[in-house]
């Protein structure tokens, strides 16, 4: 079936698998010292243009998330998060389990805002009370967010300086990283992202790999022994191969940059044919996930032919559903949505 | 190099690079609920004769060993293993981590002695002060073990009626399961493991598979929202295609036993040339990895040209290494070794 | 120095030391096991008029807070609270830390609305993506709430009405609770706390004790080995007497509501006079902590005479502070606070 | 009954009541900001002979052991403990609840030796493979022992210098310390204690107050934010006058060493007893714990007249006690024991 559902529905781009047949028969040591790990390192600190940049891979984003956040905070720190960011509402509290609070601000078409941050660091501090509340001790923002949208590089520097300001790492979680990076609508690019936070992830598994999350620690700032929490937290592959040979790959030539540029396409392409059937959007997003209005009749209607994921009650009679297009999605993919939106 | 280091040293059964190609562009839902891990469930559940076997796929096995753990305790609960034990030693304290002790007994050539368990427990329960105490919860074994041992079917049974009378799980980590299935001396088969454990898994990452394992819950007792709580253990594979694949694959015909045979072929060829040589063993394992003991010196020459894995320094001047064959290991590999340890 | 800082300036009733003293060379055994926290226990059953009632002495309540939230939740679900909840906010993240989420929903002068919960729980059940969320697991109430407020008889009961169409319990934190039924606004006693509510606790260190919260499970409801969580929780006194004859003493003849009732009488004073000398109240609290509204200039001189405590800025120029009475307020303190505000 | 059963039997020293009694109407600031807690402090630091100590005051043992460790612990690190360590087997998994590992050694008398613990370390950096297991991050011991038994100055010294060589902190228990000071047997003292350890507590519970432990870091070691991890650790008393009263009062003239010096001589006048009727020791107990060893028959006619605790099966016909003398164990006590022994 024609599916939007998410931008994980497919496996691997062609020349990642091509890679791993290539190297299948190669004896290499485990847990993430073989050269292709070494070898995709060298090149996201390239991409990065961060020379002192410290990367780690693991495999998916709930777990990178978790274990970032927990090895960065003290035992008495919280972190910072909008309301809807992905830590807050959607690992199944992962964070808690660690033992730390998310400490929800309100988000502002999924983003957090640097002049709220500031506030609510100031009014914490100047609290005479807060030994017995929850540090704040490190931001996290998505990029993009759960909602499609950017921040723009003013944005996330302002972020960025809040947090130096008052010394907390600024933490982008990057699972659609390439995506935004790609975006038509964008100044950020990698190596702002790598000057403006602490810590980031570059995310494969929602961009052509089979799975697989690149952290990168920008002011050798990775925290002490974190290869014995990744195992502690049961995150650390025995063929470390498996996620070196990905990023190397998506690392090598544009891979990263030319399979997150085809999403953004297809994205742009699936907006205009949405505004040319006359059908609302719920937010403007410039990246490749496209949150459209239906009418639940037709919404019932349509999920007969094709696959996209329900996103949240608009109200009695529209819901919001989210159409995601991805490196794997193709001309006719959209070409086909384009007949079934025209016979409904 | 020619290597022995251990059993996950290349990638992965050129068949299930086969699958994952052929498989790629099909659109399928994320988080394990795609058809192929439908399929692998059936069949595993086929292969363990065991009708009401619930199955759930993770990436590795301390990941596994402390999720298995950790959904299956109750908070005063401790898990009883052997002093060797994996979870005892070699996990980072991921076990402890999650809150829950290891209750470490003796070993005997890395297994637990029935006897001696139940001694524990019977000790334990007849102690008043045991409110103070952890309360034994579960009884953890390896199979093969970490010294290449095997539990033999009636050691498996009286260790299974043991924690019957106390009402407690028995828990098997089967990150090595096919070479101790195929091994010539055993008398367990895998519908005797589900017989005689309440949960376990079947390993894939060290028998042929890029990654993952597959715990099987035997008595109808999953843990109520296991998946939610794999989520926030970071855990959940978005694209859990990955993992569904390689188990249909390698319990697609009789896979996952030939190639386990394979490795158990080379371990007995590999013991040979060792016995030949006039070199001693550590232990008698019967599996896939030997333990042989070299003259520090020669071990030193040795390390220059095949690697193999320090196990235990002996005595002064002899140390204890390991030599791991696997699906992966080939005749030429033997024939390589031999002309080594000829000209040393 | 006059202090109204909080209900926990003094020592305690003298009634209690005084046992204390009468009892203190009697032998007994440890940890709860003696004959003061049987009688204890039996006159609680008794005021609640609860025969099933299963009593439980802490020491502190962010300590009992986190050792009933963290027992009676699963792993996967997190506990309902007002954003002004005690647990949300001044207990330094101790939920968080025992690995659960607090799900904060709005506050209405402190308290939670039942058809906010009840809307609360709808939508996530609705929601099919509930499996990536922390499932909610409990609701949280205090009562006299952060702000002094109460609930009503019938808000109580809408709330426990939600929770057992929900099949979860319902949480009161009565740090304050003597306050809270001494009230000359509240139609809500002892008996129907216990029938509303799963569990609840019956503050001591706050109402007359040295230290004490006695935790109350109503419906044979108390977890299993719940002693040895208390335990592991590190929240097991030795000496359990300590607790038992202070409860024992609170709960023999009215002793528990004659102070408590006192404290009311002292705060009505005080409301009084603040009234007649011009103040402006925050909100209106029936209960025995009083939020006033000061002109910073003023609050300054006034702390140089008189502890209260800071509360939260309330414009540029007002700042909302706490006067709190208690058991040990006497009418020369009152009486002082006038010749205060007079001179001022 | 006329008891043995522990040191936690009776309530408090008259004098600690007297101090409650006489302080108990002044209005004091709470969480142990009140001018006896600083008394206290500045007490223990003359007493420990260590001006830079910094001290703060818990409700009991388990709390302070489980708080101590998880604070001054990485993430990755475990404490090394006797097997008979109080944290290895009598706080229902406490550590390993706050996530740590307790690194068992074995025991002599209850003591760890300091040679041992040098292998332990020796040998853990010395295996290349430490990554994949947890580090050893303190060394826990007690003084006294489970046992009733005492380090030497020399053991003491040799266990830091251990400790100091491998740069991770020696804690030292001592819930019973006063018993271990005022020993006949040791040349340990408390300004020793201070200087051999990097942190360790002085018990109150056990040694005349109702509750109560003062923990000393000696190093300017205090992990930061100490008191807010001890507040989400629930542990927190509001009412912190209620430790540092009986703190000051204890270490108020030579309070502390003269109810401790008074177990001691109960203890031997015990011992004489015993030695007298022909009993046997389990071992050699310098302080107020003895173990004697009774005949089964003869144990349940004499637990009829007086209450000791049981400890442990030593053959199928006797049984392992203990009997406790502490600051409330009177000549009369011993006496009536007399009295028993000789009827029996």
């Amino acid at each position: 079936m024609l599916s939007f559902e998410s931008d994980y529905i497919q496996g691997a781009h062609e020349k990642i698998l091509q890679r791993l047949t290539e190297t299948n028969r190669e004896s290499l040591s485990g847990y993430g010292s073989d050269r292709y790990c070494e070898s995709a390192k060298a090149k996201i600190r390239q991409a990065c243009d961060c020379e002192e940049a410290e990367v780690f891979f693991m495999t998916g984003g709930t777990q990178t998330n978790e274990i970032v956040i927990r090895t960065m905070l003290a035992p008495y720190e919280g972190v910072i998060a909008a309301k809807t960011g992905h830590v807050s509402t959607h690992e199944a509290g992962a964070i808690e389990y660690t033992g730390h609070k998310v400490l929800e601000l309100p988000q502002h078409n999924g983003k957090l805002d640097a002049e709220e941050v500031r506030e609510y660091l100031e009014t914490y501090w100047a609290d005479g009370n807060h030994e017995h509340m929850v540090f704040p001790g490190m931001v996290y923002i998505s990029h993009p967010t759960e909602y499609g949208t950017l921040y723009s590089r003013s944005e996330l520097e302002a972020l960025s300086g809040v947090c130096r300001s008052y010394q907390i790492p600024l933490y982008l979680d990057g699972a659609r990283l390439g995506y935004g990076l790609m975006s038509h609508e964008t100044d950020v690019t990698l190596p702002i992202v790598a000057e403006c936070c602490d810590v980031f992830y570059i995310g494969g598994t929602k961009v052509g790999a089979l799975c697989g999350e690149a952290v990168v620690f920008t002011k050798r700032n990775i925290p002490k022994h974190f290869m014995t929490m990744v195992k502690q937290s049961g995150a650390l592959l025995a063929k470390g191969r498996l996620l070196g040979i990905q990023f190397d790959t998506l690392f090598t030539g544009n891979l990263y940059y030319e399979i997150s540029s085809h999403a953004i396409e297809m994205a742009e392409e699936l907006k205009k044919l949405f505004r040319e059937k006359g059908f609302r959007f719920y937010l403007d997003s410039p990246t490749n996930q496209q949150f459209v209005i239906l009418e639940n009749d037709l919404m019932e209607r349509l999920q007969e032919e094709v696959a996209f994921s329900f996103w949240e009650k608009y109200d009695e009679d529209h819901t919001v559903v989210r159409f995601a297009t991805s490196w794997s999605t193709t001309k006719e993919d959209i070409e086909q949505l384009r007949e079934l939106l025209s016979n409904m």
